[in-house]
């Protein structure tokens, strides 16, 4: 396979540190460009950066020089991967789409957007297919195929991946009350001060964290095309045109901040449309044998199991199973009954995995394995 | 007001060391007896105990030699308080009690006893109506007045004073879905080992903790008297008896232990049955305005607010809000609708303090003050 | 005793809101004014404050408008405490001095001038000796008896008990080797970041923490007069100047942040002058008798033991000790041989306290007893 | 390179465990015997064993069937690596080594048996040499070639890599100060009870730890053979035996247990016998070119840098520094000058790896290279 050049912006940020970690060792995307700040724009990348990875910097990032995140800097590079700041992220992804790049991004400024697929990769990769017509609303101004994917919010993404298995199985579910305890590695760096979080729970997270859980599932669990139901929003007058149908999921969030480094934990009870219920043996039955996309394209980062169910009583925990696979499966538990609505589960995802840079990386994989990677006709 | 001699149960654990840290400044209890295991019988308190409490053995606790928990070792007192393991607590409760003991337990044993009143302090001081129907049954075999009052699970007490605030004001409560994050401190000592719960969440606490939160509730909401309902179970053949009413709320729990030391905290969501729903900001006003038995009959350990309700986004937490009124009130926080069920809000309770000590000592205080504590007739 | 009214610089920060927590129930100093940065200025202390504490905003506080930290806005008060940041307490405390205030600061800034007083209220309140003429630099340009004392470093205040105990009773220590295991609360708020002290330690403390201790225990230990010995600098031209002598103790100290919120741990190893060195019995007796002229003044906020010396061999520990006599006095333990120095042990001092606003308060105490304090002539 | 059937006593415990997860994918070992203590025996490892692993159990292990710990179970296997508590390990190992086996320790019993090397793999495995006198004694009764080689504590082997370094350059060091923050992992599982050790520090490390820090590092440091200095003990009557000489460092050494999970870190000041002490650019000099015989041997275990110095006046860290190169190394910082000794510096070494299982290993992979492993003559 050709190897293709990738770049990342927001380097030395804490999503911009894994995704150079992950690049390091990747069989086909070579790291060839690092963008960030004013600050340390024109420095190696190693002298600039407070590196905070328990693995060193790869030998190919330490003495690239750190570039100003705009498109005219990454040349010859054809994807982009995206961890910066919201306060930053919408408008330069927007400048290289334009560009033509290919731009993954982990930033929520694009998520909500009807021509751009919200991916969690081991979920609905499918989603992938209104591209072209994302693509095509660039035609006469931009003559390149630059298009934005973004993956979603870490706590959204360990949920979407049991609730897609049920609800390819069992039909549509009617709600799901899900209950959070986030690592603080979800909060990037500086991020929570320790004086807040030791010895304690913050029972909110800022950001919107609960209504972006409650909003992203629906775009996640939903469909494309002209169907019957809820569309988001009419992008542009067009007849053929793929939308997004939200799903009917109807769901409640309760977010909290716990003292754990890395992987959310989540608390799920889910109630199905069907009546009656699905039975919980047949619940487990569904959630080891799910299987996705990215696997059956074998994608080199994706997981081998996209969910492992534990049949421990006290399993999935954050330290013991966030580093299986690398973090990029999702850890079910304790699937049983639900005195209220159906059935509860507990699961744990690694947020700074599978629920960030992992992500992004893999929906890159899919996406080249689809096609939808071209040669950029030219940059700037 | 006389002065009420009281003796501690299991007085070198955890429970224990908490009641001989409220009694020590106790205006009317006074401590006169400790029990504990064969290890520690016949050993000033002070030179056998592992004292893990912030604040000193209280002085009047220091040089008393620790008895065996059997009752010709406890002369003179009246009331004794309970923090024995569950393992033994069943057989020396009863003891005390067929002795003619006032007994206030912290442990599960008798909570689910049909005779025995299970009271969350700042609740259902009204089931204490049942003492003279639980005395009564031993009144030809044990000519003393001796009975059990149990306080409930740490987790269920926290929840169940919003819960019957809200039952009181808006009437059933249909359902509640309530997920714990509960300290360490709640498994006792050595209880969890640090291997286990640093950086780590465990979604699971073992002894049938989701089981007791889910069951309890429902003894502690619900009512006494031969109403229409659901009967515990009759225990003895008589026509004018009170028996427990369990209140027909159904409960779904999910319980995990967080690295927090002391203060479980809980998100909750409740469905009434009246519709429409109370809107969320009648909710917030009933909330703030709760008051309790225990606080018109001005208990000395009750606190002045049985519930506090906090305006802020993201309070309650443990660390900041456990040692307030020295962790005897429940505090509630985010109070919002739910868009599953009908509101939702976070509740913190120091699992400790009104989770187990502080609710014995209340407890007794209610029936002191309401005249179920009569002096001994004779002890063995 | 008269009442005395006070005001705090830098009133919403750590050290500040620490301040007013203790002035909140001081039997004689009287909370008036409080001085904050230009964003919290007119506004309600309660309302701009983000109150970090585990106990509620003393009544006398909640409703004062916070000052701009300028003399002119704190008329009727005689003493300031000062918590601002070293980036600007300078300049301020200079400012109050010359308008004639008692400044008690807990910065850094001023603790090297050889006018002000650098104090430790358990070890050398003596040294307030040298105010009148700090007070007499000023006496033309300025007609007020400002003048400005200085608490120490927090990991130098506690270790400086113990060693001014064993000096006072042995002689001349020729040398000390201190490691250092400091509280995240001694970083301020927002302070050190959780993803980098958890799980962790840091070897390291900013702003020169090392050379702090090593420096400051020479001017706490040391003594005040024209003796024979290394003067600091001579301030000004003078023929019966009391001036500082620093003591020849040599200290090393390796300064390490630790996961604790709240307590300072520090092992201690020491070498006398005097050989043979005292015994281990002596130098514990020596410890347990310590007494300081803060409690023979009957300071209301000296604790009744400046030294508690623990026999159990696990203790002192900062989360069990702490909070002992309101964190005022320090624990000790483990006193032993050293195989390579004389003598060595442990300590523990609550740098919150004692190792901050409760030094102040202290020393502003022993000023007003010592009779230091004068109602001043005029502000502004 | 042959194959070699090893074997693991006390494979359910914590440093069993890791032996297990080493041996799962080593070159030339291959893990055939599995011994525990009764309960476990008969089982299969994976259904007995509480895996406490952030990697899953090694395919290799999962279906062996636990065997007692006796040596005729252990059939077919040459080495056995011991991860027994000190409570059995005696014994056990003692008949081990009767019977013929290269026994590999963790356990503390016979490291100060003048007959056993105690070997830090990156420092001393030149006193593997005493092995055949170990062997010698036992010829008449024991006609096999059985010995037992031990691994240090796990703090004194942190500590031993520098120190060897600066000895070997600059020779003795008379002195060093040692202060250690612990890891919880170093105290096994169970283990420290989390609420001994949240939020908090332990000034002390039960099992005489200092005195072993203090006593193991002179015999680390030490050498062998019939030189002039201060001998162990002379085992038997003998004229060309090698004995072990104690080196003449004096250590003193505070051992503190910190909230870290794993990784040890310590504060060092040593002074050197050679004056003028040599300067703090040549001590780093040393410290980075230090290396090993178990490198120039190539053992697969062996780390590439046995020390790795760090220029960043924060590290090394624990959190951050631990897992490179798997915790084989050690690492070092803060290399600077010490006001009361020569020079003073901060180490740390992952307790669980280079402390504990990863030295056996490379002990027994050196021990392999030299040839002092041979084929059992026969096993009972």
């Amino acid at each position: 396979m050709r190897t293709i050049n990738v770049g990342v912006l927001g380097a030395t940020g804490t999503v911009g540190q894994r995704f150079i970690l992950l690049l390091g060792t990747h069989p086909y995307f070579r790291l060839h460009a690092l963008g960030a700040s004013a600050r340390s724009v024109g420095h190696r990348y190693s002298d600039i950066t407070a590196w905070k990875q328990t693995q060193p910097i790869p030998v190919i990032a330490k003495d690239l020089i750190v570039q100003p995140c705009s498109p005219e800097h990454f040349k010859d590079v054809e994807i982009v991967f995206s961890g910066l700041d919201a306060e930053v992220a919408g408008g330069i992804e927007l400048a290289f789409r334009h560009a033509g790049f290919a731009v993954f991004s982990n930033a929520k400024n694009h998520r909500r957007d009807p021509t751009v697929p919200l991916i969690v990769p081991l979920v609905n990769t499918s989603h992938l297919a209104i591209l072209p017509y994302q693509q095509s609303l660039l035609l006469d101004s931009h003559p390149n195929h630059g298009f934005i994917v973004t993956n979603a919010n870490c706590a959204a993404t360990g949920c979407a991946v049991p609730l897609a298995a049920l609800q390819r199985a069992f039909g549509p579910i009617e709600s799901a009350m899900i209950t959070t305890m986030q690592a603080i590695s979800g909060a990037g760096y500086p991020g929570v001060p320790s004086m807040d979080i030791f010895d304690n729970v913050i029972p909110y997270i800022g950001g919107g964290e609960e209504d972006k859980l409650e909003w992203e599932l629906s775009k996640i669990l939903g469909d494309i095309g002209d169907q019957d139901g809820k569309v988001i929003e009419l992008a542009v007058e067009s007849n053929n045109v793929k939308l997004f149908v939200l799903s009917g999921i109807r769901v409640s969030a309760a977010c909290n901040r716990v003292p754990v480094l890395e992987g959310h934990t989540e608390c799920v009870s889910v109630r199905f449309a069907r009546r009656p219920a699905p039975k919980v043996e047949d619940v487990i039955k569904v959630l080891k044998s799910y299987t996705c996309e990215a696997q059956s394209l074998k994608c080199p980062s994706a997981p081998k199991h996209a969910l492992i169910v534990h049949d421990e009583q006290d399993r999935p925990q954050p330290r013991l199973d966030r580093d299986v696979q690398s973090g990029a499966g999702v850890s079910v538990g304790r699937v049983r009954e639900c005195k209220v609505m159906d059935i509860k589960f507990v699961l744990m995802a690694n947020n700074v995995a599978i629920g960030a840079a992992t992500s992004s990386l893999i929906n890159a994989e899919v996406a080249v394995e689809k096609g939808y990677i071209h040669p950029p006709t030219s940059v700037n």
